[in-house]
């Protein structure tokens, strides 16, 4: 830490919300981290500030160009303890996104140290329910006034917390209804597919939105080349169980590189399955579902954690996955991502990381 | 008109910049057009208020997920008039990008009149230099400040008012090198590349940047699904001048449809040009120049209006167009358009709206 963090207090605490009725992202915390950036100084005035609304110019390049980046990830409170989930991987993440939209690059124990102090401040927000957790989500954009396409000269990090049930609202594993998009496009390699930008999420809304009125709850998007090959769903990376074996979408320039699924790999690996990484066609799906050997399907994200698909519709046909059940593999993997995230599953790889009483 | 629009006034009105120092969306007016939109009400509160920093939610959905689009256009002064250039295609146009990113239309002539009354009180903005303007910024950007990655439930329209030189700073007609991109991408069909979306732009600056470090001033895109043919040059699309003939690549779904585009394609008829909108491959381009038939190659935007190129760079191949000077046709159209646009000619499509004096 090379710069002390300033702490604006604020008069009163705000009224925590009604941990029965948390749903995702809607109540925020007391505080936020806040961090500025321009040419001449570099980053600077790394601050902990009441959560409140702040002021851009009208012109911020944010809102005219989408020069914006953004990580999410959770604390969880186990045994009086909060622990934040593989935070390292998140601002690693948001310098590869930072890094794409011709951004500043941030200092990433800085910023992590800032959200353990502002995550210690905050801790009697961390719900404790089953599936509730403190969302965390870091953000940078960019704030000068200008209207010239190129990259701005001043930029804001915030960090804001959300106290979360879970994000699909109703049970942690009931089984998702999902779509194959065949008509709209997410991503495509060369493009931004593979970080975590804002403009990404706008450009999905409308396949989804097209999928929630058939009945869909998310979209499966396909690459953008051949519109073949599955690359991820909605807001997660997805897997397959194919005869035993756990099979996801190799990472190609176009799919996100979701810190769920690198720590589902590694987990797999772990609990003694076969993993796959490849180019996984709709057709392969279809065909290994008809032989009976497509056994399980599930996606995998921050905000999601493991979540069962139990139907997927591509074109005129569907089909139904495992009955329409949480499958073995995935309910064991579940159990021991939750467990180890939640603490009370031991931790080899050092995956949860406590914030400390400052 | 359905609604009034109040006007709140400032109470000291800002200097006004040096006319010949004015560049591109640095400066701006003292007042702008601000419209509300929530899921109640709907559009609501029109009003023009003093151009300053606005508040939103650090949630703000438009920072975090890029629900914003955009529009540009320019207003002229001549002999004391002042007029816009064919504005009813803006707002035609912003209506189509917010159907693309799930976000409330507007009613058009509604917006037009608020943007005629904001123009006429701002009127002694409008400069009148050679290549200069009033540009005009309408954009809208979504305001909930909520997490759930789905449409917002409510939204900011903003006008605002830039007066500006020529946008590449340089003469109007000097020929611009182009580096013809063949890593990254812009766009595919399915996309967004046919909306004027944030996104899009966000996505665009780091193939810029390294065409910028080679000396190149824009990058021209190839289609995202095979990279062979050319879609559109950084913010402007693109026109060759092949046997006399004048082509551009048609709209595919991944394409801006440019209004000054599309009025350069019907003034080139009125001319008695022949026309062609068409797939163009770089092959065809590079195979053309060597025959000696690719005499004439520009661009066309709002902001830098028909912008010829001199050279074009693709992989180890380099070919200068017209040694490197602006051709007869693209001069022909040039003065056509910015004489239709400044008054300074006859206008028998009516692409000029003279803004009242209210």
């Amino acid at each position: 830490m090379s710069e002390k963090i300033e702490f604006v207090q604020r008069e009163n605490l705000k009224e925590k919300p009604d941990p029965t009725d948390l749903s995702f992202g809607k109540y925020f915390t007391d505080y936020m981290l806040s961090y500025d950036y321009d040419l001449d100084k570099g980053w600077h005035n790394l601050q902990i500030v009441p959560y409140g609304p702040i002021e851009i110019s009208p012109a911020a390049q944010a809102i005219h160009y989408g020069q914006a980046v953004f990580e999410g990830l959770k604390a969880y409170k186990h045994n009086g303890e909060v622990v934040l989930f593989r935070p390292d991987e998140n601002f690693k993440r948001i310098n590869h996104s930072l890094a794409r939209l011709e951004m500043p690059q941030v200092d990433e124990e800085t910023v992590l140290e800032g959200l353990k102090q502002l995550v210690d401040i905050e801790r009697d927000w961390v719900p404790e329910g089953e599936g509730q957790s403190l969302y965390i989500r870091p953000y940078v954009f960019a704030t000068e006034g200008v209207l010239g396409v190129r990259p701005s000269y001043s930029y804001k990090l915030l960090i804001i917390l959300s106290p979360s049930g879970s994000y699909y609202g109703g049970e942690s594993l009931s089984p998702t209804k999902i779509y194959v998009e065949d008509e709209y496009v997410r991503a495509v390699r060369g493009g931004v597919g593979h970080a975590k930008v804002a403009g990404n999420y706008a450009a999905s809304l409308l396949a989804q939105t097209n999928a929630s009125k058939l009945g869909y709850d998310q979209v499966l998007w396909l690459d953008g080349v051949e519109q073949k090959y599955v690359e991820e769903v909605g807001s997660m990376n997805i897997f397959f169980v194919e005869n035993g074996k756990v099979i996801t979408p190799e990472l190609n320039g176009s799919i996100l590189p979701g810190i769920t699924r690198k720590s589902v790999i590694e987990l797999a690996n772990q609990l003694g399955y076969e993993v796959e990484e490849r180019r996984v066609s709709v057709e392969e799906l279809i065909e290994s579902h008809k032989q009976g050997e497509l056994t399980e399907v599930f996606g995998t994200g921050t905000a999601a954690v493991i979540s069962p698909v139990g139907q997927l519709k591509y074109g005129e046909q569907e089909i139904i996955i495992n009955n329409n059940e949480t499958g073995p593999v995935t309910q064991k993997l579940y159990d021991n991502y939750v467990g180890i995230q939640s603490g009370q599953l031991a931790d080899p790889q050092n995956w949860r990381v406590v914030v400390p009483k400052y």
